[in-house]
């Protein structure tokens, strides 16, 4: 790993990302919302459901990277003004990805955080534009990249001056079918060795499964992430996305109240 | 998955598998020793040290499937006869790798707990050998081998009448260098999902890598294993195998000294 | 596969497309040339070799997606210009890679055919900008992609209302490290009876390997493959991309001799 | 690659394993046959139908390791029994696997060749007894194993004074489901400039798709294999297993009147 700005930039320090209020590498912090904001009722509930089982940030995506051409792909503008209407109401920041080039800039005027999805981690030109933004940039592992590669992606935003960078660890592709993805956690220790930057990571995609997110949530806690990201729908069976990896506002809560404890129990095995 | 006895045998009761004193199943339970029997010396000061630190068995292999035919292939009766002078001194139960078909039978004279490796998972006589005989069987996942492979090869030794299999997830192969292996945690929850059977989990093989292998026994803990298999050496930097992924006595005592309270704050989370 | 486009266009005709003079989907086809469009000594020099030795078209990267941020990223314009004037000078149509979607339509002023490389086969911005281009597009199969998603992909541009797709088979990612890649060659006859569109194959970065790139070319040949993309550079040790998979021009005339007759041999055995 | 055995033992000549009156590793060879020996019946019908096909040698499983312990499991010595009849109808030398050390010496007694299984590729107590045979032994890759670690496998055998090894290609795990394994037919070349041992190629569980084994029967020619193993059987919808990947006797004659032109055209390419 021969990374310049990467390793040890701040001596010893680790980077503390500030999105409004909420610093990510400071503290275990909880990102929720829905896979697409499909419209401004689904999202509005999520948010206040969310913010009520003790979310610090919203997700929801309006630019939606899907695998086929005929499936929905995201409600654009329209999409990010409902997410702004939802920050407006229950002031947690938003997380929202960005797909094209072309896009970073008036994106930003409406996101806290711009997302950098699995599959365009490797879109140089995209990380080039999202280095110049002054937004702080959320980095998902490609489902197919080593840690070294990811790394050298950060490196893509860090090298054009935002210091801004939240990895996320999503899970990588294996030969398993049980579930979705591998969720790699190891990725987790082995990037507070390699780097100064904060790790989340997403149980929802790096499972897939219901029935598995509560574990790797508290797994990841334990691990020593800074942070989760879960997909969180009003009503999951309705969702145009995602659905067998959505939780409930009401299973969200129950983790996230398995989660709060665990994370200050972690903070005093230390 | 159609196996008939690995699914919800007692009703809904998980098994619990007992090794002389020790439940596995019933509460946390730690195995720690190191990769190879290589004297006596080496392995009863080991087996004090972990006894010491708190482990519940001792692991300690007498046979050693080794990639190359001219590295160190294990001490054979002799380091089962050191193994057993170690559990006399002790009190740890023992567990030991079988290898062979024709060594199960004698092999049980010594060991209390028998391990088909990751490379054997799949050696189907093998597996039939061990369901005749009467210990108890701890069944590594093969670094290539679905979940759902992996609990019919457990099947094929409940098949023939011996009820006692503990899994041990150990890591899967994927396309990252930085680790040896991939520890896939979501097995744990997954094998809960599917079986009534307990797991446990190999941070060791699963890193290889020193520095990870606290954060995810931390983190095996809190994604509910039943318990940790670590390697451990009074003098590792003189091991003849596995080097780079085994502590010394005192890396694991510092790390029991988080498993236990986090293993009790996981018992009262629930 | 439920692709509305790619399965069955055209009755069971198979696209044929047409690069100026050279149809690629109708008898073997050869694309050669280096991995970097370097300097207009290294291009023409490379572009005249090649041409002699039998190649219908010439590769060379203006844009290039490198893993660090620090390695060198193309000579973007002047490159296109060098190509440009290797395309005069041979009358070899040339094929380049595009990496954002604000590079698509002018790039077109100068490339015959866009390359979307395997990193942004899922930039789904990029694909549906590719299709609205006027351009043959060349689909590089992610190194991590099912046959399904690279098909999607392929729809993608399809969809916009571009029929004149290549996909290239360039190897997947595994768990091997003897290769680069690991060369999957079934994707050729997959390929075949899935879809309508053709199929080349890519050894050079399908195998990372001088000495393997003979053997998989001629098996690629015999696959049933419409034709081949080889790296190849007047001065492989004076490359500054991928030297170890570089072919000189001597190396790819030996190539060349063996894969046009057992190209024509192909043809008679049907 | 350190082994001492497998590198270079006879100068630069290249070992040639003699089966009878068939020579693997000088001429291009053909094992077909069933995957199970199913009755008397289904076996001889088939290899007559395989010999007049122009098959060299008979495959035929009497000990089958399969994934559930619910599954057929051979017939043993009668399957033995019936393999030995066939032969002396046929005049084609037995190819039939072994799965336990406690079998090898007895089942030798009828076996020409004995298969090491892709399962039991690292059972290296199997491997050992298979050294201390006099038999010739098909090595087959395992569905994990990197090129090092086969050979390796391959020297374990060598390392017990039998040198007849024949090292084959079955394909390797990877994410692609289209397919069953993923064939690495790059493995065909570099074992060739590795070792001193022959290889074959197996398309059928390499691809596990009938209708992709032509292809890649006639790629494996091409990229430099000895030879093929095919799953051919008289009935292939009643076979007991591997019913998606066995040919009929006459699928397997015509994949045999372009396999033997194309190997004769591969020789005077040279």
């Amino acid at each position: 790993m021969k990374n310049i700005k990467l390793a040890g930039l701040n001596g010893n320090g680790r980077t503390i990302v500030k999105v409004r209020d909420v610093k990510i590498g400071a503290g275990f912090i909880v990102i929720a919302g829905p896979c697409s904001v499909e419209s401004e009722e689904q999202l509005l509930k999520t948010a206040h459901a969310v913010k009520e089982a003790g979310a610090d940030m919203l997700r929801g995506g309006a630019f939606k990277p899907r695998t086929s051409p005929y499936a929905f792909q995201g409600l654009g503008l329209k999409g990010l003004k409902i997410l702004e209407k939802a920050r407006d109401e229950t002031g947690l920041p938003i997380v929202t990805e960005v797909l094209d080039t072309r896009d970073v800039s008036w994106v930003s005027e409406y996101a806290d955080v711009l997302q950098i999805g699995a599959r365009n981690m490797q879109n140089f030109s995209l990380l080039k534009e999202a280095g110049k933004s002054n937004k702080p940039i959320l980095l998902k592992r490609g489902m197919y990249s080593t840690i070294e590669e990811w790394l050298n992606c950060a490196e893509y935003i860090l090298n054009e001056g935002n210091p801004d960078v939240i990895l996320c660890e999503r899970g990588i592709r294996s030969f398993e079918t049980y579930t979705r993805n591998t969720l790699d956690l190891s990725a987790v220790p082995a990037i507070k060795e390699l780097t100064h930057l904060p790790i989340i990571v997403d149980p929802s995609h790096g499972t897939g499964k219901l029935s598995l997110i509560e574990s790797m949530s508290l797994a990841a806690v334990a691990s020593g992430s800074d942070g989760l990201i879960l997909e969180v729908h009003v009503k999951p069976e309705e969702s145009v996305s995602d659905k067998d990896q959505t939780l409930t506002p009401e299973q969200f809560s129950a983790i996230m109240k398995k989660v709060r404890p665990l994370s200050a129990f972690m903070g005093e095995l230390k």
